[in-house]
């Protein structure tokens, strides 16, 4: 992968940034940094992989050069390239090997993109990248070994160990998602039962919701999609729990004490001084941690819970571009 | 810890081999090796830990003094110590923080035997180095990232990742015993319900054969301790089960079972290309593996399951103190 001791151009400003790409099912979002990883420019595009993977990748290259333009910086300026992917990727030999959403099946993202545009390439799997820009920026920050846990319409998540991202022996660790939670839970998209994804995702929550509510359980969320109960996802129970309906509330709560065995799990088998949960989901703060943390307390260590910090994240949406941006400084 | 830029002695020899300590609850094991970690010479003597700790570390240092005198050399040939204890431990104090089975308490045994030997000694948990030792000499060599668990009166683990040991922030990883696969299952001696250990550990396993013999239902089990039901062991279980008592064969599978779950967790999170068993319940072999590994194939992800080994450990009782060794030849 992408090191290369010369590269026949230059300019005089010199290499002086590197571009993140974080790339997605909807949208790709790039941005130019300088080299201490401070954003100088950001552009999104639509992916739309509906027309394929030569479209995609211009939609990559353009980003690449607009984000540099928009940064008043040209081509040659540019260091180093990193790039997080839905995965599983093989980040040895730079190959997307499936993505559903960006419909690739074993695209070598990193040879083309190299081919192109004749700079380094580094590629890692979205969650790893988005752990990274977090561990770095973010609500990881001055942690030694941190998880990160991204929860929406799957759990994913990432290992950062000793400062660099654990991507196995594979390119496919940090599956947190599809651990056994419930022994004989629901089925999992992955086959499995009563994985973490399946019990704790936002749409395991929305079901959730939405078989009460037709169950006839008292509740807002009827009325807040105005009966459309096929219309209530996840963010319509976190805000009826915020608006303390005890309904919701239960369903965040139970959420919470899933998502909290699978953290008890990674923080005996791990022992990291940090957990960041991200994802949309998330965006329930407190009134998932609490119950996260408390379930993660009775369940693990207690030396090892004592000394860890369960937090938000931080970044929102920018993680992933941000961990591309510090993939791409971390690989030169 | 311990890393000296210059001592105090030398020999005609040189530095030429290292000792590594595998200090037990009941028996203190001891080897020195050459600087390719072949193993010169071992010695074993009994713990005492009723004696206190200073008798306990008298018994270390004379184990050193006799396993380098055994291997033809003195003190001055030695070039560091490995020693691998019962934990939590603290690995960069140099600290045992808790080990019940030594009696011991917040004790600097770095500290104090690098006073009494003029050394450096480092300093792991037990189940990670003998990870180590399975890693490097037994039947995970040629692997990348590796499992270590071992199943006995507890369940252990060590994670060796990129060919070191993955210690965590605190010193605490590797608790693999302490996930919990069956959410309401049996309290364990951690305070959870349902940890792997209180599932698949030596004494669930006696416990579970003891209560179906006491309960009438058929199996050799009970002659084979001429009735003294209290005397049924996991390895009366074992041994049962290889001469085809359906109780016993049904109890091995429910064991295997469980410890495939945790693997699966393992494989998800961890993504490594070996998983190695060891620990006295591993004696079992293929009749253990064979339900583990069809627990772990269907719950892991498949791309990860198809790539991974899980095999029996190699070393047996020797993984401790070979893993010592590497320790000692690592930390120099």
């Amino acid at each position: 992968m992408g090191i290369r001791q010369e590269r026949g151009f230059g300019s005089a400003m010199g290499e002086s940034l590197v571009i993140g790409i974080d790339l997605g099912g909807t949208k790709v979002a790039t941005a130019a940094a300088d080299l201490e990883g401070s954003l100088l420019s950001k552009v999104i595009k639509p992916t739309c992989p509906e027309r394929g993977v030569d479209a995609v990748i211009d939609t990559v290259v353009d980003s690449v050069k607009e984000a540099a333009a928009s940064a008043g910086a040209s081509k040659a300026d540019i260091k180093s390239i990193g790039i997080g992917s839905p995965g599983p990727i093989d980040p040895e030999a730079g190959t997307v090997i499936f993505a559903p959403n960006l419909m690739w099946h074993n695209v070598p993202i990193v040879h083309i993109l190299e081919g192109i545009l004749d700079l380094p390439v580094y590629l890692e799997n979205d969650a790893n990248v988005a752990g990274l820009g977090e561990y770095r920026f973010g609500a990881g920050r001055d942690s030694k070994n941190m998880i990160y846990i991204t929860v929406s319409t799957g759990v994913g998540g990432g290992l950062i160990l000793d400062g660099k991202i654990h991507a196995g022996s594979f390119g496919m660790a940090g599956e947190v998602g599809h651990m056994t939670i419930v022994n004989d839970g629901p089925l999992c998209g992955c086959g499995n039962q009563g994985c973490l994804e399946a019990l704790a995702a936002g749409p395991a929550i929305a079901r959730k919701a939405r078989a009460c509510v037709l169950h006839g359980e008292e509740t807002i969320m009827a009325d807040m999609v105005s009966g459309r109960i096929e219309e209530i996802t996840s963010k319509t129970v976190g805000e009826a729990a915020l608006a303390g309906d005890i309904l919701a509330k239960e369903i965040v709560d139970k959420t919470g004490e899933y998502l909290g065995i699978g953290v008890a799990n990674l923080i005996n088998v791990i022992n990291p001084d940090a957990v960041v949960i991200g994802g949309g989901v998330s965006n329930m703060g407190e009134l998932l941690l609490v119950p996260l943390r408390r379930a993660a307390g009775r369940r693990a260590i207690k030396a090892a819970f004592e000394k860890v910090r369960i937090v938000k994240a931080e970044l929102g949406s920018d993680a992933g571009v941000v961990g591309a941006v510090c993939l791409a400084l971390g690989g030169v």
